[in-house]
């Protein structure tokens, strides 16, 4: 399944995060969520089947992961594959869409990573001057 | 306060979010959860006192956001600036390395905003199939 630009060829309503009932907010939960985060960053290296990416995803569970895959699907980030044999095979990747949003997320993982040695540096220092302020 | 680059004089870990017992993993999980993410691009705009951060983040339980700045100054992403007077006055704002995370934050959280129309189209399509594949 592709999305294509045609979808939105009418006008756009202001969607804004910072407002509790507007619908970005859900899918941005789904993107950056616990395991949707990491589920699209795997999915940027390839297809993967469901076990394969509940090995790469470290320490989610079948049902998190499951769920997570629906949401994913149901914004139209992640495309589903089942191939009609026996038993079924199901392969899982993104979406056009789906790429640029893992895209931008990846940015954010790879700086966070890049900067973890400050992080910790000040959760340490965080932790000694705790309770003397 | 300022965190410098010499705080990772020393040699760098491969710090790999895949992997669950990776420490970036709670960094990637204050700064991209929920509420996180909202107030990490609430505070992009400026300073902000508390009261003002819980009205931009709508929504927002007092309990949740006192617990969502927490974590994110004990990652030195938020410095929290509590003046002499009575009653004290307490500031929030970025510290550098908060500024450069959630400049790549925003740009998920706008790219999720300005791509809407596409997602609730998909959704509508998925909740239209489902059931009868």
């Amino acid at each position: 399944m592709t999305i294509t630009q045609d979808s939105v060829a009418e006008p756009v309503p202001p969607y804004d995060a910072f407002a509790r009932a507007c619908p970005s907010r859900t899918t941005l939960e789904h993107v950056m969520g616990r395991w949707g985060g990491l589920t699209l960053s795997a999915l940027h290296e390839g297809s993967f089947r469901f076990n394969e990416l509940r090995r790469r995803v470290d320490g989610v569970s079948e049902k998190m992961l499951s769920q997570t895959l629906q949401a994913l699907e149901r914004d139209g980030l992640v495309h589903r594959e089942a191939q009609p044999t026996n038993p079924p095979r199901v392969d899982y990747e993104l979406t056009a869409l789906g790429r640029e949003v893992a895209d931008r997320l990846l940015a954010v993982v790879h700086f966070v990573e890049s900067r973890m040695d400050e992080v910790l540096t000040a959760r340490a220092r965080y932790d000694e001057t705790r309770g003397t302020r």
